[in-house]
């Protein structure tokens, strides 16, 4: 596939032969009564409507919805947004076909991240009970595959693969640089904390061919499976070292996962009851909710505007221009 | 011990070697310089204040903080309060005491209560996996030990040993007469999510002198060591029958759980999403509100109001009267 | 009118001659201008939007907004939702239309149903006034009238003629078995108040051809109109009797209507102060939210989910799935 | 009785033989064993708490609570707040007794004041139909007796006799001065509505020997009994004038009434949905608030402070200084 | 321009040479492959969807988005509500275009209206601080040009041009009644801090060719413009008096600005302190929401229903009949 | 003065000559009619109540309210807190007073702690722009000495002399390390925003004898201060340079301070709207948080709970424990 997306398309533009994941399709009669399919079309950039005028049931029967399949097509406006006209379409050839570009994806290798998020955690954490229960995360290779490539949300923030991974990297690297300068606070459960605050994500949210809650992840959440897999972990480190887990360690780490929300209306079933926790709540929403800002100004397509669409999660516009710039309208 | 307790104290009432649980005491000086002994008796009824003229740092030693003592004294008024003039005491002999004599507990019998309970559950519950899955609860003893005595709560409504079970048991009486009426609703996933919709709060709560939260409660909550001892158990079923246990059985059982308290603000990590919690959810809130407002009223003291105090927990008064008799004022 | 309904229709199929009621018709140009009818149709099952082509002005105006027609035409796919191509039409025989096939309508007997709950409210209150007040209820002909024929919600839980009455029974039946598992609440005060707590609903709500709130509805709401209603038949038990009406009845029936929605932000003037309010607040709750769940899960057209829609009253989806199977999507 | 009130005490004074309220008594020991007596003494500017040295069972039963009994002694200061030393005490002359002296009253003129609002409404009420309305109000004897002696409220604004009418006539007299502003809004719909939203009041309150809240009232609240009333006085004019009282009138007042609160959080059970009800609200809040202030001010009795205490209903302080005025802290 | 305008089109009319705003345009593909241009049009009563078929990529690009073209063609109506079908177009003489035809304006005559505030003002205003302070807004003429324009908000009410003079002198001519009837009240500020409270928004703001939110104002908002505004013009009058300005009097009005929102989730970083705060609180929402119902009653254009659309900002739908007549539908 | 302080006092303990700052005083009689002393002791690091036996009016007199004297006596426990009984007293000689025992203050140095955020601003800080703006703060000799002496808050997090510089200072070095890690973000605007953000507390708390809000801070509050103080810079900056200060440098600041509390309910006007805006929110709560659990745990002094008290800004109690340990209450 070429380096062509969705998102780069132009009013006007032909593209030719082109796979897409078809997301969803529609046989319609146009006014005159002929038939014409209603399609949309995705890859990791974008959406797309479509439309195929002159169709007929045998072709509308051959698309897959959820599959993919290569178009022929131009690209026009329609109200405001671009919509693709088919014009040729055929069987995509699965062995041509790479997933990843139908996922949006980090931009940064996954590869490294990992590496250095383990060399993090195994060589700052001290206490051995903590890095004995770190340890029991990073030995469990199924689970470390999700956790390589699971997003960190469906949408809002890092919503791309591999958008946990490098969330739960960057919050380590912040709390390397900032938790040495509160000398009471313990380093060791504060990695431990961020390592696996999010964790149950992996099982909570799907993301094969699109990002959705699972049964599981809706019926319990991602904070409960943490705490979860954290007892479950706790007890694979008993059958190992022969000897009871203690009970305090385990808590401090299940504590921060229950209260890392920070508020009740959020989900939290807990309050922040130790500065631990409450450093590890607000390292979070700090990495979460600048990348939100980051994200929402670079997904913005709108040049006329001074300022993005309003987001409810954070119920304000966020504003896009350069502030040191003179670019602001002053209203007067 | 005889059968008075504070509760039945009258204001110049004698009371004679009677043994009481000591839960605070202070030495301070009168205003001639004299030294008394400022105090908090209590039994499974009420606490009183009592104090002791004339005292000396000898005796102030003498008494055990949190340990049991016999007093002589009499009781009076002190702003519309009750307490008590302390004019002997002596050391309480351990094999007179009966610890069930200071902490409140259910009128009704344990016993009963929960031979009734075991039937419900294994005669009703009818799908082999949920059966196996509180049959497990059902036979740890140590953990039913527990159930047997744990209160439901610290304060509020069924505050007592034997609360939780009387609470439990109440709920699934209840769900016998109920469910049958809504034939969709699934009664043994009702039952099963009601026997250990609270079951957390055997190690939630400490209840062995006095009613308080352990620091495994207060960091995690009941909620979450329900749902991670109901994991625990599939697993010992797992172990028993060799084979997997059903994961949807476990998280609609689970889910229960965690939407149990059904809104955010009240600590609820997910609200009811399948129709078995949501009826769990509001005969759990049946059964303990109803029960607050008879225990508001029964523990009410005021004899001249209508009305108990404000509660905040309900956001009002709760009026005491009988409603069909003719005891209203109308204001007019 | 033949036992198909709209809620039935498949893609492709050719509908003959059905009664529809009209809900909207617009005159639109098409892109070659000639005239085309968007029209809106309805039963009791659902509403479809509807096309003419090559309509006509007087086609148009023939088509009465509000009113009853008959139509030909076939049923296809439009954006994911079906839409029907009409092809011809006529005027319908009044004769021919049963109005109960344009309104959803409770799916048990009214008769059956509203037999049951006098029989309940006549055997099984006790007290002479409360049954008294009850009876007034019961013989208002036109008012029993409306009430066995009122939905007990435009949307939500029991939004269909006949809903007031079967969520009403419901309650009864529930208290009559749940109430003496208390024995400290008066029943005949519950039960008066299941009968009377949405009474006035009846008027609140029009339910001729469409369910929507009433002027006297939106002003003042079935709280209120209960409670006066409540003033008017005491007043005409005093007149019946004799004999002053005693007050404190009266006001305790009030008490649980304006006290029965629980929550201020939901329109409660007054918050549940007797344990009767608060049983009979929980036991609707109970019944509502429940009820909700399952209609929620019987109407949902959507087969490949295995969730409803997001629905904002309780602030989750439902989970569709029999629990208890093994079609649980683990995200594993 | 003299002029003397308990607001005017100075720590040091010597007070002869002045009649109280007895609003509470207690008879305790002191660390000495003697019996001294403690109590609440009270006019209709304060509360005070009283001690009685060297008192006897006997001098303690001849003091009748919530009656009026002489007293000598003198006035100090205790944790900073003043307390009386009884010296002497007797019984009261009945004749004597001027029950106005004993709970705070409005110091404008009552019967000035209803004369003016009589007047008001039925010289600028146009409409025929508020007008019978209204005139079946003012032509309720008892009501009105009740009408012009209820407070506005328990404590907060117009917490003392005639607060309800005053109150009510200043509202009337803002309202004939701003309504004619808007031309489109309907003054009679104003007066009526300002004039009847809180004459439930009279009901929901007791105010003979104190203010509190009447069981009727605390059950159902002044906005519902006034709802129910205006029901009961159109059927009065419907019996006078024998036709039926037009029911958009009726709904159109009672509108006012239920919505008047104007949150769902203070209790309002329908939001304000006409231009008239939604002046209604706001106006009453400007007078309440506005003497809520005003009095916070007044009744403050620390000097050193530029600010009255923290009032929970208005969520602030409140400044006292005269603003224009050069008192101000600029903490610089 | 005639004053034929948008929001008197009927279906069916045809509009000759009429000058709009063309808001928005795009050139699409008709299903059988010709082009059709789709545009807004917008006059100051309404927007219009426009489409024109047979178009052509050059005729797209003569059409000027944000600027004004002469259109003819008809209209008529396209699911419910108008459209405008283009059949010819041409170039707009700017001369002939009044901007003001474009923008809602107030129906009042601005200068007169400005005329009466400054007289207000000047006249009534008696403490020489405030009345500098006023007077330095007063007579900075930029500032007074851009507050005789502005409108007082981008939608709800007073949204139009002239809007915050209408609103603003509205508030004045209710103080002037109103206040005199509270003494203790200081008109003086209540005055400064009616005419100052939204004078930021005259910046807040954009209002020349649209209503929007500007750079600053979105960054800032109007509370803070305003309060900044107040130092500067008291720093102003200190340059010209060569004395202090009064800190208590500059605070006095800034502190009525920042808390005239009135609570915090309107943005007000403080709460009215002040009893002329807490008036200007009120009196600004009675003028404020009274004006916003009678302007959803003004506006709605749905002839049959009694109640305008559900309103969000005050959470009800808005009752439109004339309450005295005898248009309301009782539900029964 | 010696180092003993109040903190430090133990039941028993025998006090000799030591300076006090006396908060307040009464005088009282006891019950059996002699007077005596009633006072509020005060330093840094804590206060105690003190009653002086056997007093006269003149020795009352002779002690001065908000100064300080020598005090001789001894301490005891009253209802588990201490209390001093004072056995003598004498003038305290001003100049062996040190102010700063009275007020708590950091451990920190404050010079330090100056030179170290001068350093960090003037060098790291690179636009032109907002380093004139910085230091033209840096400059003002008057505010930066209150900035070097306020506490940050009157209680909770940094409620000690210094506590700005400190809380301040400490936010500079945690974005010194972590703003880097996102390189979008301009690290000139979030160090002048933190700096500036709580500046406005040097004039919203008075910190002379006592922490206390002042009259400016109570009605403005210190985000509105510090919003006026970077106007009157820029153009103070504007007088310097003879050029315009950019508007959207200017702005960019602010917004951080209207901001900067995140949430409506905290008094921000404005929601964080810039990236660097969001960051300076969630920095200030991660510093002053964390800071408030630590304080909660050291300034705790019941040794037998792991628990501190309930705090209702946190809404929970704190954990004490060292989680690490061995230390936790497992409940069972």
């Amino acid at each position: 596939m070429s380096n062509l997306f969705i998102a780069d398309f132009q009013p006007g533009q032909q593209i030719e032969d082109k796979v897409f994941l078809v997301k969803q399709k529609d046989l319609r009669t146009t006014t005159n009564g002929s038939l014409y399919i209603h399609a949309v079309l995705m890859d990791k950039t974008a959406q797309i409507p479509a439309r195929m005028w002159q169709a007929t049931q045998k072709i509308y029967e051959f698309i897959p919805t959820g599959g993919f399949m290569r178009f022929t097509g131009r690209c026009e406006n329609y109200k405001g947004n671009p919509q693709f006209i088919i014009t040729g379409l055929g069987e995509a050839d699965p062995a041509s076909v790479d997933p990843s570009d139908f996922l949006p994806c980090t931009d940064r290798n996954i590869d490294e991240m990992f590496t250095r998020l383990r060399a993090i955690l195994t060589t700052e954490i001290k206490n051995a009970d903590v890095k004995r229960l770190v340890d029991a995360f990073l030995d469990d290779e199924a689970l470390m595959r999700r956790f390589r490539r699971a997003p960190a949300a469906v949408q809002l923030h890092h919503a791309y693969l591999g958008g946990l991974l490098q969330h739960t990297l960057s919050l380590l690297e912040i709390a390397l640089r900032v938790i040495p300068l509160y000398p009471k606070l313990n380093l060791d459960l504060v990695l431990a904390g961020l390592f696996l605050h999010d964790i149950g994500k992996t099982a909570e949210l799907g993301y094969e061919t699109s990002f959705h809650y699972t049964d599981q992840g809706q019926l319990l959440g991602h904070v409960t499976l943490a705490t979860i897999w954290i007892d479950e972990k706790a007890r694979h480190v008993e059958a190992q070292t022969g000897e009871a887990f203690p009970e305090g360690v385990k808590w401090a780490v299940q504590h921060i996962v229950v209260s890392h929300h920070g508020r009740y209306e959020f989900g939290a079933p807990k309050l922040p009851a130790s500065p631990e926790a409450m450093a590890v709540h607000y390292l979070d929403n700090l990495d979460a909710k600048v990348n939100l800002l980051l994200e929402q100004i670079a997904g913005d397509r709108d040049p006329e505007s001074h300022w993005t669409r309003y987001n409810p999660g954070i119920e304000t516009k966020v504003f896009k221009m350069d502030m040191l710039g003179n670019q602001i309208d002053s209203g007067v």
